[in-house]
């Protein structure tokens, strides 16, 4: 990544690249594209450009998408608007997503095709999943079915579409593609869940963020979702509207019947379901250190902490 | 472009995008690919799903230009984010891009990696060319030189590449590629030049937008810049020190400096120089209707009100 950025000028534009680059991150979509090509038996050094391509497209989502939700902090340090301004955070993105195809386009493929269409359907999933996420900002009546349509283009396909990018690259069979563009849709799900847990129960300090952000901007999550369909009455209707304007009054309450509610076990027992059927899908793929890599990594994410 | 947005959900990244793309324009970008593809003796059909991209890069450029500038009008109608908000500028300029990778990989080609690497380094230099254009606006000593560098970036180099897709999907020569190249790049300087001069000397109304905007946002233009090299003492302060602050009271005397430094002379010789150019590099391509059209509307541009 830092060797892809070089250049310099216009300074407005590459130094907040490199500053977003620069921030580390858990790297999972570089690393899915990776283990993905190396299970299916390739070398690793096929996907390396594509892994690449997966970490900007994820880096541009975060810039873009801390603009729109006027987020402050990212990974513990001042988001690109917060440090420069919203102008910079636009251009900086959009810069990210064109570096994303040209990293893309350096990848060793005779036919770049299909890499670079499942690359531009993951870029347009991510956008479709955005808006949704957007729209539901300011509905009341969201369900838990559409919530985990709207996480499946979100975050999913992006994460399907890193294992797809690398099996393609190492010469993956259509089978083993379709396997693990499974297990990617699987984690996916089983990520983002996760990651609404961890703004319960989550440490504010190694996740780099405020905990109960998601209550505070009346975010429907799984969790609000979850507990709205496990409610009555009174509690119902106060999570029924919670909003960004009422939702820092309401963070003691709506924790308090969280817990009443004991949402964690039912977040936890979705995460457990999409973790086994991702690790299911696994099985037709050769028993090599990259599909082991997979299966732990699976294993691993359903226990992190940040 | 229609056929291409069948989608309707979400309706808050889908409308904008109809929104834009039926609000017209000159279609400059997708008409010079599809000659381009002419010129080189290929069949229109072949470029068109490229002209589309084209199209659709350029008006993601125009969306998140808009929100960058605070642009209330565009083509004589509120821009996106005057008639939505940013989150939805931001949003769908994103998603125009997407679809541009979308209609781009639809063109009938064995292999699209060169279309498609001449369409990524095109965005990658209009984001280069935007991000100069944003820090020109804060700087008190930009030179022509660098203003020229500026808009080859942003707006000569997409021109560029709309030809040069058009003609390698039209089956065209590498001495045919490199000609379209130089047309596209000269007439692109041209292009915006006029554009600058348009601001001073052009009809709001054919504009679909307000004149002297260039001025009253102390936005560095060809005319600006060139005024500044040939005025001395306080008309040269004057002019050095123009702001989006002070722009809209020194809107006269810049008016009227301008009339007497004779800056319209100055650049219409600029955009004649360019759109000779242009027309030279035309001549090893075959002289048929594709480049007969091209030659026709390098001059219709240089006359051009709107």
């Amino acid at each position: 990544m830092q060797s892809l950025l070089m250049q310099h000028v216009p300074a407005s534009v590459y130094e907040p690249m490199r500053y977003v680059l620069r921030s580390g991150g858990k790297r999972l979509r570089g690393v899915l594209t990776l283990l993905a090509c190396q299970a299916v038996g390739g070398p690793t050094r096929r996907a390396l450009d594509a892994a690449v391509a997966m970490e900007l497209l994820h880096n541009f989502t975060l810039v873009h998408d801390d603009v729109m939700d006027h987020a402050d902090l990212r990974r513990n340090r001042p988001t690109v608007h917060k440090k420069w301004n919203e102008n910079v955070a636009i251009l900086s993105g959009d810069q990210l997503v064109a570096y994303a195809y040209r990293s893309l386009l350096s990848s060793p493929a005779t036919n770049p095709a299909p890499v670079v269409r499942a690359f531009t359907n993951a870029f347009i999933d991510v956008c479709d999943g955005q808006g949704l996420d957007m729209e539901f900002g300011v509905r009341q009546d969201v369900s838990l079915a559409e919530y985990l349509q709207m996480i499946e283009k979100k975050t999913a396909r992006v994460i399907s579409a890193s294992l797809v990018i690398g099996a393609i690259l190492g010469g993956g069979s259509e089978k083993f593609v379709r396997a693990l563009r499974t297990f990617g849709l699987q984690l996916g799900y089983a990520f983002q869940i996760q990651d609404d847990l961890l703004d319960f129960a989550g440490d504010q300090k190694e996740l780099g963020k405020s905990i109960g952000g998601d209550i505070i901007e009346g975010k429907k999550t799984f969790l609000l979702l979850h507990a709205i369909e496990r409610s009555r009455g009174k509690d119902r209707h106060m999570l029924k509207s919670l909003s960004p304007r009422n939702g820092a009054q309401r963070l003691r309450a709506v924790r308090a019947l969280y817990r009443r509610l004991d949402v964690t076990t039912g977040a936890s027992r979705a995460i457990a379901a999409h973790t086994s059927k991702a690790l299911q899908a696994l099985r037709p793929l050769p028993a090599n250190r990259g599909t082991q890599m997979l299966s732990w990594l699976a294993g691993q994410l359903v226990e992190r902490s940040s």
